[in-house]
């Protein structure tokens, strides 16, 4: 497959390491000339386009891997050029679904707002890597005007880079990655910029930052511009996160003034319980179930029936259209873990669809 | 030398095997047998006590690696059985040294509070490495009680496991962890609390949690009681701490609510800059100066002498007693880097000490 890749830093470079390797055709552009010659000697690129005309000639398909502000001026002038299925890379998603959607529906379909959740405080080219995304999430955000073939050319490449692909509504995205990475990274930041401000009066105070703090303040290293971005185009998602973790430390301070020792047990326990069972990468394999859903001829039905499997945290395996006729609707071929399978029908149904289950074993 | 290791968890067993390695005798003593009796089989035992009693005979030095609530006790049973040095490694020190301090000058001219800031999520005797304290930072808390000869023999052996040593008074030493790793604690747990009470409406958030967050909250997975015992003991220090840090976040939320995106980039930029910063391990070999200091016999010397060069974040290489007469005082061969060795020296003058001076090169 000829797939474009705009932007050649970490997240664009990486993307094209891992494309290269598995034999796709990776056509580069980025406006800074050096850093793009710099992908192409590292392998990132293959070919060098002189601008987005020339990177979107011939492009199945193109990733946007730009900071969150430049992203839709890119996105548009690639649909405009004809690209047939364009995502992104950017941290946040709502503003960016929306400028596109903005832009008629003969573009928005072809367009799937994506969003990598790997990277690293090392940013730029020389940071790249082919297996930065192995086992990570990968979030993908049809809005309404998706098209099903946007939607399943960007979810199979996607899948081959071994992301595991979690489908969820732009506006559901931007409130979940305000709680594990924007509100995070603000807490980082904030903890270490207190630390050093007491630093001055206690000048042996850093030298005893054993483990745990440098775990915590690690992502205070990473490079505030992107962040400035990231933060004020996600404001009020942050915000309400943001409120919810201020919350939580007012409770966990009225508990410590207490000496409450029984409900403090209870918060660590809790948070305990749940750090060790936090999801590692990818899931492991599992006994499967294909559904299969007739669906009509009417946009959004993509973005219903992903991104309802997204918020009932049901991983979908395998999602293609089968017996599709242009402007006749068709049948869509969804495979998800058995353990999520009777609720996802479940739902289904209710939104009125009818489905034909067969279990995979 | 022989050395008893009271409590053979993570801390007691690692100081255990690295004690063994460097050729010392080590007995050991745990109200828990099973654990006792593992910590022999893994080598961070050489010999088994049958009670705290039999652990004192002919020890020149004792290690209490206990809970924080359960170390006065033992500490005062190891200085009535007559040990000639006891110290602890408690994550809090004020409440342990007063407690000692009140048994009296004889008793407490023994003990050295002590807390290596070394650690991990993994408690427990299997978790015991020999180079746990390699490099890390190990605070002593000298008391006005502490007499020279239990801080130097204290001292000698905590660098021997070629740890960094810090001395700071006891009040101090709350203050600066209270910083750098209870409200950390906190605030990871808190996190991880939020985002998992949010996860119910989301099933999708955990799903999404990159390394940032599995940074951020991996100290949620330590042990629940041993922190409800800390932060609890820590009291004041601790919502000091936790003040100044929502102090911060309600600052950043402000400069979020009102896109001061200059503002945002100047908070990430010093907290990047700081972790940047963030000193690593044991120091850098370095030019020395060696101070001569004549010492009164009074008590509080070492104490005033030592945390005044952690206070001034002097490292001191070394520290001896040369010429001193049981009674009559003696003098003090310090030696520190040179860098810290100017304001150093001037802060001891200003207390009314005399210095020689000698660089080391």
């Amino acid at each position: 497959m000829r797939i474009a890749v705009v932007g050649t830093g970490l997240i664009g470079g990486s993307l094209g390491l891992a494309l290269v390797e598995r034999g796709h055709d990776v056509v580069g552009y980025d406006r800074d000339r050096a850093r793009l010659v710099r992908a192409k000697e590292l392998g990132a690129v293959a070919t060098i386009a002189d601008d987005l005309a020339d990177a979107a000639v011939g492009a199945d398909l193109a990733f946007v891997a730009l900071p969150v502000g430049a992203i839709p001026d890119v996105v548009a002038q690639l649909l405009g050029a004809g690209v047939p299925a364009v995502s992104d890379v950017g941290s946040v998603k709502g503003p960016i679904v929306a400028a596109v959607d903005a832009l008629g529906t003969d573009a928005s379909a072809r367009f799937v707002g994506g969003h990598p959740m790997a990277g690293s405080e090392q940013d730029g080219i020389e940071g790249a890597r082919a297996d930065l995304f192995v086992g990570a999430a990968w979030v993908l955000t049809p809005s309404t005007a998706t098209s099903e073939t946007a939607y399943t050319t960007v979810r199979a490449v996607v899948r081959e880079l071994q992301a595991e692909v979690v489908t969820v509504t732009p506006d559901d995205h931007d409130v979940l990655v305000s709680f594990v990475s924007h509100v995070p990274q603000l807490a980082a930041s904030t903890l270490m910029d207190v630390a050093i401000a007491r630093g001055a009066e206690h000048r042996a105070l850093l030298r005893l930052a054993a483990g745990g703090f440098r775990d915590m303040t690690r992502i205070a290293a990473s490079h505030p511009t992107i962040w400035v971005d990231i933060l004020t185009s996600n404001r009020d998602a942050v915000l309400g996160a943001l409120d919810a973790y201020l919350g939580g430390l007012q409770e966990a301070r009225a508990l410590v003034a207490a000496g409450d020792r029984d409900a403090l047990a209870s918060l660590l326990e809790r948070a305990r319980v749940a750090r060790t069972n936090l999801p590692v990468g990818a899931s492991a394999p599992t006994a499967l179930v294909e559904l299969r859903v007739p669906v009509p001829d009417r946009p959004g039905v993509i973005a219903e029936v992903a991104t309802l499997a997204g918020r009932l945290g049901v991983n979908i395996a395998a999602l293609d259209t089968a017996d599709s006729v242009e402007g006749k609707g068709g049948v869509l071929v969804i495979v998800v873990a058995a353990t999520g399978a009777d609720a996802y029908e479940a739902a289904l149904r209710e939104l009125g669809y009818r489905t034909t289950r067969t279990e995979l074993g």
